[in-house]
């Protein structure tokens, strides 16, 4: 069973921005990008104060420099076809020094050279020269976004993979909802829903599926009570009391891709007050699923969620736009939002989660990732919506 | 029990702030580091698309910007004196016009002005005007890396949250340890290991101590056996095998605070190699404590460290530096390298962790965190050290 790209789409993905590179004139390129380096190599690693950097030559041949440390772990893990390195950082002589010479030593003085950054910067203690004050090269062009939006489609083989991570995210939830009671706080509940649905999920599928550390996860977040009002909240180990209502997270990581499902639940009884926004909520989100068109703009689905939200006098309960892509990052453009005018395609993946914040009373998000396809657009969360399901007995 | 920075100290930082700023001649400051604007204000946030700005205006009062979304969080949780707000990002207006607005409201305009950086990045779907695109000001003068030198002194306050940070890093190791068995894969061990500990600790400590999510971790991140070999591994859910060697982890977070213990043990039996070069790990160890010196640069103790192994004919086993600084973040500057000329001073916080890495037989490293005082070191880990102690029956 696949649960991997395999190397043949990652090196087809190293091709394809060569390609770019060549109709841009572009001779080569320099990128810092740690989620850019895993999607072009397949090399994931621990970003530190100590540079990874990898670059195309004029060739087309892909090459990494990394720190002595990553040597063997780039070679076993990478498909970059060099990899070079320098013995550590600050290091007698500086990284970015070794980058001058491999920069040189391919062939790049002279040339039209594409970047994503104008160098490496980490908050890990890092300082270091910005690439044009390091090589003389006929022009620095801007790569920023570029591997981003090669990223935006979805391939089959990602699409599967995203399906998969939406399967350990319903079962981590299912246990979550399952685990959750009166009088439990919630590291508690989600401490435990995470081990297990991580066990069961490396049980299942074996080892290879994941590079990127423990695969699932399920929690609260300090959304629990009137906590949930705020919606990056962080976790607080509040206690579950009757009555409240709740925002869960879910996700799970196959070889890096995500997804994301959230729900709005209650602990044993649900007031009036909270029905009436659940039911609000809810509502939106089917408007939402409804607006995704392709070859409309991501602000269409937004614009008709306002509407509705507008209607029933509760547009000054929203707080977030509807949603955004996602992938090998949890949050990623373009965005359902009133000021993206990007279209959506085919292939795209992203959260649909319309919301409503009541103060002392909490939030109000389901969130469900999508799959935008030619004709509309395909669930790919499936956990229970509908109020009833959602109350914890 | 005060297991948080208190209100009087943060504001003394943004004092400190405000002082070093007058004394250079600058009028005012923008900061996007998310760590510093936590160190500055005691806002935990969960950095996306959406910017969030800190800014001292030339009165020394402090500002945040932030997204509706965390209006409320903000003034719940910062020390910060204005919270400020753009409704969404992208959103029909842009961010950084809202903070231009902000700026030239406090009195930016034509002044000199601090920054960390030339605007807000993320990788997370953002893109944006740097500052310099979006006010003219009299003159920017490069703030970096100004927080994080104030950083690298620990108070009092967090050497003492640091220190609470290694009872509970210790307690999750102890449990890693107790549950590590030959059959048993990585993330059955880590995973109960991380869940029980992190409950014992808020059991222990109660809530408050804790804006960051879930407080413990004890893991082996892929560095059992001869896979140990990669000093940055990945979580690769390998089963434990007799005569494997393992390199462990547990850091704990107490409002913020890290600490790290890593440890090299063995499943059962130690071959006469591995326990060679246990011991010259663990003499070079004790080398880089006694090497500790307030005063000295931080290269004089990679260089002891470095001419041991010479001796010995295992320099070439070595992969990376000595040690780190850490606090808020599990890397900070100065390090143990040979190319850092930084005096090590009392009150800094750092890692010692001298290591060797065998092709085919593993990694072998001790990490310890210790305290620079004023007359040497204080070790703040104290798991056993010794061979015998860390062969897993």
């Amino acid at each position: 069973m696949r649960l991997s790209i395999l190397k043949e789409e990652i090196i087809n993905r190293q091709q394809t921005l060569y390609s770019s590179l060549q109709e841009k004139k572009i001779d080569g390129a320099v990128l810092f990008s740690v989620t850019d380096i895993f999607y072009l190599t397949g090399f994931n690693f621990r970003p530190s104060e100590r540079p990874v950097v990898f670059f195309m030559d004029p060739q087309g041949d892909t090459h990494l420099l990394v720190p002595h440390l990553e040597k063997e772990h780039a070679e076993e893990y990478s498909q970059a076809q060099y990899v070079h390195i320098y013995p550590e950082y600050p290091g007698l002589r500086h990284p970015m020094e070794f980058l001058k010479d491999n920069l040189i030593e391919v062939g790049f003085q002279n040339k039209v050279i594409g970047i994503d950054a104008n160098g490496y910067s980490s908050p890990k203690g890092y300082q270091g020269a910005s690439l044009k004050d390091l090589i003389n090269v006929k022009k620095f062009e801007s790569l920023r976004g570029w591997v981003e939006e090669l990223r935006v489609i979805k391939s089959p083989g990602e699409i599967e993979l995203i399906k998969e991570s939406c399967r350990w995210g319903n079962l981590a939830h299912r246990l979550l909802h399952k685990y959750s009671k009166a009088g439990l706080s919630e590291i508690e509940i989600s401490g435990r829903a995470t081990h297990e649905s991580t066990m069961m999920m490396i049980e299942t599928l074996g080892n290879g599926f994941n590079p990127h550390g423990e695969p699932t996860h399920a929690f609260y977040r300090g959304q629990i009570g009137p906590h949930s009002y705020f919606p990056h909240s962080q976790t607080q180990n509040l206690i579950l009391k009757k009555g409240d209502n709740l925002v869960s997270q879910s996700e799970a990581s196959v070889w890096g891709y995500r997804s994301e499902l959230e729900r709005t639940m209650f602990v044993q009884e649900v007031s009036k007050e909270q029905e009436k926004y659940f039911t609000l909520m809810r509502e939106a989100q089917k408007i939402a699923f409804a607006s995704i068109k392709p070859g409309n703009p991501f602000s269409s689905v937004e614009k008709n969620v306002q509407a509705f939200y507008k209607e029933n006098n509760v547009d000054h309960l929203t707080r977030h736009h509807t949603g955004h892509n996602l992938g090998l990052i949890n949050h990623e453009a373009p965005f359902f939002d009133l000021g993206d005018e990007r279209i959506m395609r085919p292939g795209m993946v992203a959260t649909i989660e319309p919301a409503l914040y009541v103060e002392n009373l909490g939030g109000f998000r389901h969130s469900d990732t999508i799959l935008i396809t030619e004709s509309g657009v395909e669930l790919l969360t499936y956990y229970p919506r509908d109020l009833e399901s959602l109350i914890i007995q």
